[in-house]
């Protein structure tokens, strides 16, 4: 390794190094900014949208992370594609720091003190199970009000036209009564708070990777998520309600274990332990799982996808806070909605959508139905893959042209009022085949259209209804309900309509249209089988249905356990679990060769450093000395604040931990400190604002001595550096970071190979890994870029461009 | 830390220092052995049983760790409590070594390779998830089948003796029958393999937390155990078959992925790559998986077992494989059941027990009966508590007293005897209270006694079938078809028969039994609360017997998630979640305040250096350097062979571990060598027995290069270094520990807190960690056991003996 330098540099201003550049080890060439060939200006997505910042913004989470780049801040075009590593994003520190202060508390601490502390945790997560139930009601209430009160009046107005003529008023009539309510949702989404749009469970896993995904969990993304998702539900678009509960429950679990809201401005001065990252991250982990919980009525759903996404250690008091939380908000829905349904105490609907309850004999499966189950998780893999790939395109095109607000807004209208269109049309074409007679169906504004007296006209179950009872009708409705055709054209336009929709500046979920489009080819599945007279005896459209769903929406999604036990929870019968399972493995296994999840082609498509579970393969042959980022700013124990200052202030590098290196050690000839401690950013400019310095504390003995809550009052929108004034006086004061930095960093020697920094990394959630020497000098730093940079391709390691964007 | 010596010992001879012993921080006095307070010689618990020794065993895992000691070995005598730590249990290894030779085959191994193997792991668990159902089937039937032929006899005999007189011969068959079963049991268990003894669940649980437990997963042990369990419960004892199943799913997994059996002694040459720490837990963790899903019917409550119990890093794909064997172990034993049962395909029973359907107007609860719930809760979690307490004082009774094995069965036979002369008398003394009218119940043989024709005695139901068919029947029977003396009785002689049968030398589950007495109180209860004329409505018998059931297991065996989800999946219902929920919370919260979960008390009282999820509260006041063990026995990259064969034969240390050390670096004052690799004592034997020498290197060129295979052949049972002759020529030869010492173990600075210790090792399922002073100088090696060593007691930070046996 001779070509390492093996310096770490004193002077801050001789340090020009970018950690974030790294040698080029696999490529060959220098390339710290995007290759010319990558470089088209791709403007900025609504997905994963950077706020429009300003130098100093004290409201911004990523104010301190940002503030060096304002002044080569391109107005607002950024370079993202999924060749690209966004140096934008920081990681959370899941790894206590654990100074001399944080030492002093946990040995001060009482053991009644720690019994208070997680009766505390227990309680918040209750209130987080409560609200996130109670988020839940709303939408779903409101939801239910405003569409029965819309397709109420599309309905009167279709049946007076079908007396009277005049159906194309009506198709305006509804399409323009859609675009109406998308555009208030769209508006919101584009205008107010960008990263509330789609089903924010692409932001929700990158914040338990451990990403900081800028106001992710703040409260006015709440607030125009609820809004957001009534309205596009409201508007006929082809999303659910479900998916943005998950984002709902985060933000609720953040904001309440903070006890204080910056969107509203008030402290509570309450759970201010909780004021880190270690703690903040299990509580939003908590509230995702009671999101999904309160969706799917899937509490043990919930606690699984929090771990599949989120749990880089499991622990089991928290995995059992954490369906604690689960349970209460499936519970505070489920009893709510008992009550408004004036069935107090009725608790079978513990979720926003409920499949229904299978009856017994169609439960039944037979040994011989799993090579068919395969087939069917075949075909989800295929049409989901073929989903992605549509909306990867989308997407790309989308990052390319329609990247201003107000386009954005005209394309979610537009969607809306094709939406209403194409059903119009649908519901018309089909008026002749397929009328069924009224039973006891579950639909509750029955279209008649043209068809005679006593039937309605089986399309419009489909597309003239909330998605969640159309899914509910397509499992129970007896065999013969549809037509294939209906079925067919269904899948077909609905296919279309939802791969257009997702990615809109709307919030959206894409697991009820997912599941809607698998459960049309399921039944149509079923009923070609139902055909085939050999097994009409035991081919269930209903069956079919369902395991098209499952399939389909594992074809999208790829998630894996938790997705097999929230649709055997949401079916409310565990034995469906095998068929489930046996479709979900083949979709994903069929999907995965084909294109990724898409959740993670829009995660990469942010650049966003997201590390998977295992290093990427053949990774063996790269050494932490070779992806490590060196030349590494160091401080010394005792440290001219001038100096700090200056390379807080430093806008060319960006850095967010620095190693405390022994100053008393008499530098050998390679000029290497030996790695003593860690200091955060964060930590210096607290001290830096609370001006501890050394010759103040011996001038004046009265000072108060600087406390872990004065830590965790600035937690977590720590100032800039532009925002402390130092006079020049204060520069040449000495700064004692003894007390203050992580006396024991995590540090592997430059030998240690890639895996083994990554399952470090991984397993305990750390921010810097200080690579050493022999002697323990420092020689480089890794961070969470420095680690997602690599990935397979095509058999080969390949590696990422950074991007300062 | 003056009073920590600094010192690395480099002479073999002088190194008195044991790794195990510590400086006595905490209780001021240099106890190694066990304080002459603690020092009684209590005898060895057929529980964790160490097997009987000879001074070289090749067939013995732990011959390597106690080799040594074999000298020392003072008869069978044991000093196990629950306040001494013993030295003989050793760690597995989750951390592979990356040495060059893992390095060379990592990168040598092409991406088809990678597929293959990820394609072996999951053959491998399909088989383990098809033989672990086979094994529950064979169970199954074999139960069956002796049951219902005792059974018959016994009826037979009874109603021959009502009529004709001589009920007391009945018994005497009755009892002689049952005695005899559990002899041979307790025959097998106590002279054959001790530790098939009891569920297995507890060294389990110490396997996947990642303690070396001996013997327990070969297929001896997997043979005594199914015969064993077999016996216990045809012998009519107070126990279940489902505990067990979890131990021979991990018995299974751990020799399908090894792909040889020691017993058999066959290599069958498969699965090679498998044979390593890493990978053997990971597929015995599926089978303990498989395990639970086949015992009930539960595949996700199996993949959360395995995670409650055994994770240290969550891994999505492993998670997934987990959740594969699972499914597959209990659609297999659902299979060949459906086909035993004449009704294939029948797919309705997926596991050994079946909690049966309840109905869905039975199913509902109302939310004001949440209180009700938390007092069932409470009372399992006081009744939990109590079988606890009287287990712990019976299991310390039996340490000191009933050592020895004919012992041991003796008084498995009496408790037979017992067990069958209680339900005798309890069914003869309840004969005129309760009679029950014939019916649709599930008793297959209704005892008729004393009762009038076309009636039976109904604490013949609860006592005169297996306890699988008593749980059910107190779940769905009708309500009244219990009276309440009945319960009462029952509950109390059952309680303190399954509190005496735990822990008895025959191989049992708690399982069943802990059901069956919560669901006796439980369905008590609800007769009870039924009688308050306002709640008759919904005080459902059978519901409160199911609550009932749940709280007294959990007050037992004290499992939180995994527990709920095995419940509900065994009651084929969610809709009970919340209240199982609450129930176990409740339990928990009291038990806990009382006294320990009884896996963990056992546990305890076998001394096993076994791993919480948090390192103790209060040890933050601890650092590394005060854990340590030291000093260290270290070698050099060059190393004469003579100095390893001596190190390796010392009787007095019995390292497994041992940092290297760079021999280039000039002594500093005190002599401290930098930490250049770590090398194993398995690493070395191997390299011993190849004579991988750099003499014989340059002297005979043709010399085959040592591969991981080597060590992978040698792997788990490495030979003793006794085994190894190493002529004088040859003492005086060097070896090169450069390409097989792991170049970068994970070290930390003496500063370190104990929590930070602990989180790294439990994170990464460590078994050294070196400890380091600032320029990269080994001053001391943490183990498991340093770790293992602190816990609370009273507020206050206790600290372990350490005993050598």
């Amino acid at each position: 390794m001779a070509n390492v330098a093996n310096k770490v540099s004193w002077s801050s201003k001789d340090d020009e190094g970018r950690p974030g550049e790294s040698t080029p080890l696999l490529n060959g060439s220098p390339s710290a900014s995007p290759s010319p060939g990558l470089s088209r200006q791709l403007s900025q997505n609504n997905f994963f949208r950077i706020d429009r910042l300003t130098t100093v913004n004290l409201d911004d989470d990523t104010a301190q992370d940002q503030d060096g780049d304002s002044s080569t801040y391109v107005s607002k075009e950024i370079t993202h594609n999924e060749n690209l590593l966004s140096l934008k994003y920081e990681s959370l520190d899941y790894d206590n720091s654990e100074n001399q202060l944080f030492m002093e508390e946990e040995r001060r601490i009482s053991k009644i003190g720690v019994h208070v502390l997680e009766i505390k945790r227990w309680v918040v997560c209750g209130f987080i199970g409560i609200f996130t139930g109670l988020i839940a009601c709303f939408i779903d209430i409101v939801v239910e009000k405003l569409a029965d009160e819309k397709y109420k009046v599309v309905k009167e107005n279709i049946d007076k036209a079908i007396e009277g003529g005049g159906l194309s008023i009506s198709l305006v009539l509804w399409a323009s009564m859609n675009a109406g309510f998308v555009m208030i949702g769209s508006i919101l989404v584009a205008f107010v708070e960008p990263v509330a749009a789609g089903s924010g469970i692409p932001q929700i896993k990158c914040y338990l990777n451990g990403v900081k995904v800028p106001h992710v969990v703040r409260l006015k993304t709440l607030m125009v998520k609820v809004l957001g998702v009534i309205s596009s539900v409201v508007g006929g678009l082809a999303v659910g309600k479900e998916g943005p509960m998950i984002h709902s429950g985060a933000v609720i679990a953040a904001g309440i274990s903070q006890g204080r809201s910056s969107t509203l401005k008030r402290d509570f001065k309450i759970f201010e332990y909780f004021r880190r990252d270690t703690e903040k991250r299990d509580f939003v982990s908590a509230g995702a799982a009671a999101g999904v919980s309160a969706a799917f009525g899937a509490p043990v759903g919930g606690v699984l996808f929090s771990l599949e996404e989120g749990a880089s250690f499991w622990n089991q008091m928290l995995t059992w806070r954490i369906f604690f939380a689960s349970m209460i908000s499936t519970f505070t829905l489920n009893f709510v909605l008992s009550i408004y349904h004036q069935k107090p105490g009725d608790l079978s609907n513990p979720g926003l959508i409920n499949f229904g309850r299978f009856q017994s004999e169609a439960v039944q499966y037979n040994w011989y139905e799993i090579p068919i189950f395969i087939i069917v998780g075949a075909i989800g893999g295929i049409l989901g893959a073929l989903f992605n790939r549509l909306n990867y395109c989308l997407t790309m095109f989308r990052i390319r042209y329609v990247h201003r607000p107000c386009l954005q807004v005209i394309e979610a209208v537009l969607v809306g009022a094709v939406t209403a269109t194409v059903s119009f049309i649908m519901i018309y074409a089909i008026y002749t085949y397929d009328c069924q007679p009224v039973g006891e169906d579950p639909i509750k504004y029955p279209l008649q259209l043209f068809c005679p007296d006593g039937e309605y006209n089986a399309m419009a179950t489909a597309f003239f209804n909330t998605p969640e009872k159309s899914v509910q009708s397509l499992f129970h409705d007896s065999p013969g309900s549809y037509n294939p055709l209906t079925l067919g054209l269904f899948t077909l336009s609905y296919f279309f309509l939802a791969c257009w929709t997702y990615g809109l500046a709307v919030s959206s979920g894409i697991f009820i249209p997912s599941l809607l489009i698998g459960a049309a080819w399921g039944r149509l599945f079923g009923i070609f089988l139902s055909n085939v007279s050999a097994v009409s005896t035991w081919a269930d459209p209903g069956k079919y249905a369902l395991m098209g769903a499952a399939a389909q929406l594992g074809g999208i999604v790829r998630m894996t356990l938790s997705l097999t036990v929230i649709i055997v929870e949401a079916t409310g019968n565990v034995t469906y679990g095998l068929p489930v399972m046996v479709v979900l493995m083949t979709a994903k296994i069929v999907g995965d060769f084909c294109i990724e999840g898409l959740y993670d082609i829009h995660i990469k498509l942010q650049s966003v450093p997201f590390l998977g579970w295992e290093p990427p393969e053949k990774s063996h042959a790269l050494t932490a000395r070779e992806v490590m980022s060196y030349p590494v700013t160091c401080f010394k124990k005792l440290e001219k604040v001038g100096r700090i200052v200056d390379i807080l202030s430093d806008t060319s590098a960006n850095h967010n931990g620095f190693p405390v290196v022994d100053e008393n050690h008499e530098p050998d000839g390679d000029n290497v400190g030996r790695l003593c401690g860690l200091i955060l950013r964060s930590q210096l400019i607290v001290l830096l604002k609370h001006k501890v310095f050394v010759e103040r504390a011996s001038s004046n003995l009265a000072q108060k001595k600087l406390q872990l809550k004065d830590f965790r009052d600035a937690y977590p929108r720590f100032p800039p550096i532009q925002s402390i004034h130092v006079s020049q006086d204060e520069r040449n004061c000495t700064m004692d970071l003894t007390e203050f930095m992580n006396p024991t960093p995590y540090s592997v020697p430059g030998e240690a190979s890639l895996p083994r920094v990554f399952r470090l990394f991984r397993a305990l959630g750390l921010r810097h890994v200080v690579i050493c020497d022999g002697s323990n000098g420092v020689i480089g730093i890794v961070t969470r870029k420095d680690l997602a940079r690599y990935r397979l391709h095509k058999g080969q390691l390949e590696e990422l461009e950074m991007a300062h964007t």
